[in-house]
């Protein structure tokens, strides 16, 4: 029931899962709506389930207090997974509200401190066969951190990359003003340096804002604060491109026929720029699968989120950061 | 003799403003290496005058120490300008030097407690005659800051906007993770607190990343760490849209001919995205004029630069700046 298309886009996301993959689907959510929608779209039944749940959190709810509700969608959805109803949960909803409830109904892995949510976003590919998306993690669970909770964030993040991108050893980045290792204030020197110092960890150093989508990291770790913004400033920054390459399409007759003849060109830029290509990003840290989508995720948007989910479930992310935290544990 | 194609690209720069106006250069640096340049370059000897300092501040050298030396041609440049003998300085070196040395050869505006480094961004424009550019501060001086620091910050760029950009009320956000006042940690909630009862300033309230260029204000507050990132997350964002567009022409030929039809819409988005259209952005904040550019800058950024910085003194932003800081402090 979260996001701003609930529960119409997320209903119709996992419709179109059910008819072309193998995932069931739990719905929560309010069983008349709910059911409203779905009856209006093709869907496999056998493959779609409903929870009726008749309170949501609120779009202008405060987080903390709509964590703390028993009742809401979000809440009855985390313990459907934690009592082994579902594998993973999606939600679109309030995100502040999402990683506040998980802290509440489940547990963190043995030895995380700090649940984190990452990014992915396309950056330049550096050889063909690459995933097009990095990782970028924290985007705003912790808006502030010390020094160990970026390692932790480094640790996780390679984890998900090493199991859901195939890298062998996905290459660390930390966020900073410069690539001097003396760069920044005191807390990012000591990231710096206990970043380093991490065994099974292949930090290559400070990277600045150009890296995020240069290249040069696998996996970026910073600081809430600063990945949010950074997040969203790239889908900004994307979506003021694409107006300008439409604008100069309207405005002359040339143009117009450039852009036709550019157009797989520019599809291809709308779907490198478009978020509901990459579905959602896991919220990590904690000892189940959260796919957190896009607030204004649409049905194709979820549908992906979904599959995401459901990789991240078969590919044991999970069970790979236990293994790694524990491990740094001994 | 700072950036990295000092001194030729500088020197080509002065050479070019000598010729187009009436603003006098001081050039300060290694007067065999200047000479050399200028003497391959057609210019006004009239108005170009020389210092010779044999020193710099080197690339790799730490930014603290440099900023003590008396020796380099930054300082010398800076001593130039405290003593009249140029009413504003343009430099193309390290940052975090420029910031350091300026602290200790001029003075702060009496109330500033600390400078802030601007950058100048182009964004969607909301009508005809808006100045395409807005102002984020601080990109990097101030890596983290309290709530008090980015009111200072707030009220400076809003004197440099109304100075430069002719707007008689500039609208100032803070940068943030949500809209919601509530939103952020302590340090943001009381910044919002605080700006928004700030007399004489235009406070719209939280902006997100996209708001960046999205608009909506004319001067964006933030710490120095999340501005940095931030500013050159958007350099990276537009050089991979071009490398896309560019990539998309070498593929196909009906890309290239779309490309060729679409050549001056190319060239304005590149345009909007080069940096050196721009010159440079100022450092607010002490009792003179200091216009910062890009370390990559060219002979066309630095030409800008100086506009810039002419342009600044011409319009008094200092007594501005000044005047608003004595007022709050009444």
């Amino acid at each position: 029931m979260g996001g701003e298309r609930a529960p119409d886009e997320i209903v119709k996301g996992a419709a179109q899962i059910s008819l072309t993959t193998d995932i069931d689907c739990l719905l929560v959510g309010d069983e008349d709506r709910v059911q409203a929608v779905l009856e209006q779209q093709e869907y496999n039944p056998e493959r779609i389930s409903l929870v009726d749940c008749r309170n949501a959190v609120g779009m202008d709810e405060d987080p903390a207090a709509a964590a703390g509700r028993r009742d809401t969608s979000l809440t009855v959805a985390l313990q459907a997974v934690k009592a082994g109803g579902a594998d993973a949960l999606v939600s679109a909803g309030n995100t502040a509200a999402c990683v506040l409830a998980s802290t509440r109904v489940w547990r963190l892995v043995p030895g995380v401190r700090r649940a984190a949510l990452a990014a992915v976003y396309p950056r330049h590919r550096e050889y063909p066969e690459q995933d097009p998306l990095a990782l970028v993690l924290d985007v705003g669970a912790s808006l502030r951190c010390d020094a160990l909770d970026l390692v932790e964030f480094a640790v996780m993040g390679s984890a998900y990359a090493r199991r859901i991108s195939k890298v062998e050893s996905p290459r660390v980045g930390l966020l900073n003003v410069d690539r001097d290792p003396r760069a920044g204030d005191d807390m990012l020197i000591e990231a710096h340096r206990l970043l380093a110092a991490e065994p099974g960890l292949n930090f290559v150093g400070n990277v600045e804002g150009h890296d995020l989508v240069r290249g040069g990291a696998d996996v970026i770790v910073c600081e809430g604060l600063v990945g949010n913004v950074a997040r969203k400033l790239f889908e900004g920054v994307s979506g003021v491109m694409l107006d300008v390459a439409r604008a100069a399409g309207e405005h002359r007759l040339m143009w117009r026929l450039g852009l036709r003849l550019l157009s797989e060109g520019i599809e291809r830029l709308q779907a490198l720029t478009d978020y509901s290509n990459y579905g959602g990003a896991p919220i990590l840290g904690f000892d189940r699968v959260f796919i957190k989508c896009h607030g204004r995720s649409n049905a194709h948007a979820v549908a992906n989120a979904i599959k995401v989910a459901a990789k991240a479930v078969r590919d044991d992310v999970t069970g790979e950061i236990t293994a790694v935290m524990a491990k740094r544990r001994r």
